[in-house]
């Protein structure tokens, strides 16, 4: 088990760059890190559109940071949900998982 | 006693709209939560206002959304008190009621 | 042991003005309380810079409270190093020391 535990929080499509270089450079930190990354509102549609912003996700992902997409907000912003990629997990309410990982020990980070 | 406790915060006006959305979101989850908001800065001035805004945060209130208002705000931004509708308390500092909350074991969300 | 532990996290400078209020007003709050700042991104060139932001910075220091600089941050906005002032301490990666500290019983605040 990692000994600390780091939460992001993204519901603004405008930050996922600052995000994504805080997670980058967590990662870097040397220090053992468990990551996650949740995003609800307009954020989650970026999980559908090509380009650096998922090739950055996807690279993380595959260093072990999780990435969640609430559903309500999936259907709000008319996300098609076969356009995501696999890494993204989908979960029925976004700010219940943010509650349920802090609840788990998991650090809460807005970027 | 909840399993879950969520604590929003809100300091801008412009972001009412997605944090009650957010609330709303969380309590249609079923999953048993206790639920607070605490405002402060310009984003209490809202609570004085009448609209869709305020009728939302009653509707959550009347479902047992606890809404809170920093006085340092209220006075900084000139709130009449006395406009304040019954559902909203008021705490003597914002930041202090954030931190108080997560010590009795809130999880802290900045929409 | 201060009873009470509250962690503020700016990113973005514009920010400075009302989370400095933010800190001044819960100081003033007569609670028990250990205050700590913690900037990344933009937000540590303020340090860097001499003005009304840095002389409230620094009496809070004075009462106390931390300030923390993220050195990632400090390299990738070209700020020099020997222009801060004594009070900053730099850590090594900001997000780190958010979650460090969260995990050490601080409770986050993102104004």
């Amino acid at each position: 088990m990692a000994e600390y535990k780091g939460l992001f929080h993204i519901d603004e499509s405008a930050k996922w760059g600052l995000l994504l270089t805080n997670v980058e450079n967590t990662l870097k930190s040397g220090e053992e890190m468990e990551l996650a990354v949740v995003a609800n509102a307009e954020a989650v549609r970026d999980f559908a559109q090509e380009g650096t912003i998922r090739e950055r996700m996807s690279k993380l992902a595959a260093q072990g940071v999780s990435f969640s997409a609430c559903r309500n907000a999936l259907q709000g912003n008319n996300v098609d949900i076969t356009s995501l990629p696999d890494f993204v997990q989908i979960v029925p309410a976004g700010i219940v998982e943010l509650i349920k990982l802090q609840t788990a020990g998991f650090c809460y980070i807005k970027p």
